[in-house]
């Protein structure tokens, strides 16, 4: 029976590779690699998967190349050959110990899209050659209600076991290694389908920028030129610009660097808001329906908030230093704001807004970087100088 | 025509002291001389009212016995003789400066209840002799949309007029003095009838502690059997568990206080949490459809709100020092809450939770104090001795 599917299998991925051009079959060592794991299955798919990836070493934040190993192909595993992956903020507050301290080295990187390079027995979604992509986690326990009804990110037992930096028995390095890497083995119901319409490199940021304010967005069911203020305007907050303007939302952009005014206005903003002091935000104040920060550290929040309408919404993605906001109830009490946080989204929903968004064409304006230019890139990221988001080509690393 | 008004409104008001028995009417200087001041409205109702309050004269918040005084009634004013009056935390807030700087010397108080002493020419909302009371506000624009709509705390144009420390021109002092007084001159509107059934001492703290909490429960639509907590009971909180009660929620009371936990089920608490760490708060973990906090101080918010159901809300009325309150953003991504804030009512709103609670006898429970007291009571407030609002008998000042 074993056998009957492995061979069902492997002529899938024939077809498959005949589709992308067996240029993608024969210049893929780890696709050879694992496509022999497929067909050899009782022995080489309990091999460990040679990987290499940039790394943190310690709290300084400098990533360096680094060997290491993945846990084997497990029956409902799958590898995937990362090709392109996303540099987000958070990569940045992890390794530096902002959130807690850290075990190392730790690859992180959690925007990942590549191709399937081997799938476990039990493996249905995915069949080798697929795209496929993973986001902010790799399993949860996929029992309790909150799993069971996609909100994985909220998994009321173990808690979501994050895409790097968890622990993780099966890793041999001990945590979770994310995707600033050549591969990843990932249970398949993590890992997010990429239509063959969108490039792997506009699909990778998805997987965080854009189900992070896609989910928070979606969940306050905006009707069409509602007003949604979007405040940060980076790697999420431009996703967010661009979700809310297709989903037919008047977008007032806020953002501190007057040289992304056109940009925004490019993402179809209907108006950019410079803010150099919570004076350019007064004429603002009360008329937004909604609004979405994801400033990244502690930030003056109350001029914010005060330019959603009363008893409105304001959701705060960006996730500063240990967490801590100040929120002063003065304005608390007068504005009727709700304030609220969004952790990303849950499997199906990432999915959902992966569909949506290659269907629209929406996608992240992007800049490819080399592995050996991700220490630079970091350094822009927190200067604000990001245009804005940027991916890694991971045939670089 | 003015003069058939006033003897109409003299019939009333001896046919209201007849009511009320004969007492009042002889019994009451204040009242004697406001009938003097309807009757010959031209000459008298232009002459300032005399009063004696208990003022702080400076930051250190000692209150002495201070005579002042109060605007003439005007036409659209009523004069109440104060009978009783509340101390409400926020007074200590305020005379002290922990909100912002203050003018002195102020009286303060907020929840007045006692009989209109006199009546303007305009008046048609109270005639002598009637009970009314008067919360945290004396005024307001009354033409922008919120005044219209009954949100007169939420006016847009001149911001509502606080019934203490208030700059207002008309005011003798140049601000508005509250209750801690014999008697307060204000604008019909904002004073509110209090019914025949329920008595002054328990009418006032209402005006603080009831519409306060009740506003923002009657906001969340609560279905009968839901789960509301309480956090923090001293006046509003112990007033917050009998509304909640009252209208049919499973109410769960958090209180630092273990020599509360008899009161706190006699109010109707299904249950009384005491809290001496965040320990104590993990079995209530996402249990919560709804949360009230009344700490009128800085605390440790996130395992309280932790304890609302995913999507629930959770209101913050107390107000701490200077407004600010720390917001832990990891706690909020997972636990979902929407975080608000509530300001007291509107004067409809107020009206309501006045006559809800006179005719299902929700009074408060109350510790009645002289004047001379006062400052012992703030101590008292402070330590969270009181048990559970100190309402002054005005007669002592």
């Amino acid at each position: 029976m074993k056998k009957q599917n492995d061979s069902k299998s492997r002529r899938r991925f024939i077809q498959q590779s005949t589709l992308f051009g067996a240029g993608v079959f024969l210049s893929n060592p780890i696709q050879l690699f694992s496509q022999t794991n497929k067909i050899n299955n009782k022995t080489n798919m309990s091999k460990r998967i040679e990987s290499k990836g940039y790394a943190g070493k310690d709290e300084k934040g400098i990533l360096v190349s680094w060997n290491f190993e993945r846990r084997p192909v497990g029956d409902n595993d799958i590898l995937i050959d990362i090709k392109f992956s996303g540099i987000c903020h958070s990569d940045i507050h992890t390794i530096k110990g902002h959130w807690g301290p850290q075990k190392y080295p730790q690859v992180p990187g959690h925007e990942i899209a590549g191709f399937v390079g081997a799938v476990g027995k039990n493996v249905t979604k995915f069949k080798v050659g697929d795209k496929a992509g993973v986001g902010c986690m790799v399993n949860s326990c996929m029992k309790c209600d909150s799993c069971k009804n996609g909100e994985e990110h909220h998994c009321e037992t173990t808690g979501m076991v994050g895409t790097y930096g968890s622990p993780e028995e099966s890793s041999p390095s001990g945590i979770t290694q994310g995707g600033y890497s050549n591969n990843i083995v990932v249970t398949e119901h993590f890992a997010i389908k990429i239509p063959e319409s969108i490039d792997l490199k506009y699909a990778a940021p998805l997987l965080c920028a854009g189900i992070t304010t896609y989910s928070p967005m979606m969940r306050m069911k905006f009707k069409e030129g509602d007003k949604i203020g979007v405040i940060g305007i980076g790697g999420l907050g431009h996703m967010a610009v661009k979700l809310a303007v297709s989903k037919g939302a008047e977008v007032y952009a806020f953002t501190t660097s007057a040289s992304k005014v056109e940009d925004i206005k490019g993402f179809g903003a209907k108006e950019v808001i410079v803010v150099n002091s919570a004076e350019d935000l007064k004429p603002m104040k009360g008329k937004l329906d909604y609004m979405i920060s994801t400033v990244p550290y502690a930030y003056e929040m109350s001029p914010y908030i005060d330019c959603v309408k009363p008893y409105g919404s304001f959701t705060q993605v960006g996730q500063p230093i240990n967490g801590e906001l100040i929120i002063n109830n003065f304005n608390m009490i007068f504005n009727r704001v709700n304030f609220n946080g969004s952790l990303i989204g849950g499997i199906p929903e990432t999915q959902e807004v992966m569909n949506y968004c290659a269907a629209n064409k929406i996608y992240p304006q992007i800049e490819i970087i080399k592995a050996e230019e991700i220490n630079d890139a970091w350094n822009k990221v927190v200067n604000k100088e990001a245009r804005y988001r940027y991916v890694i080509d991971a045939a670089t690393i």
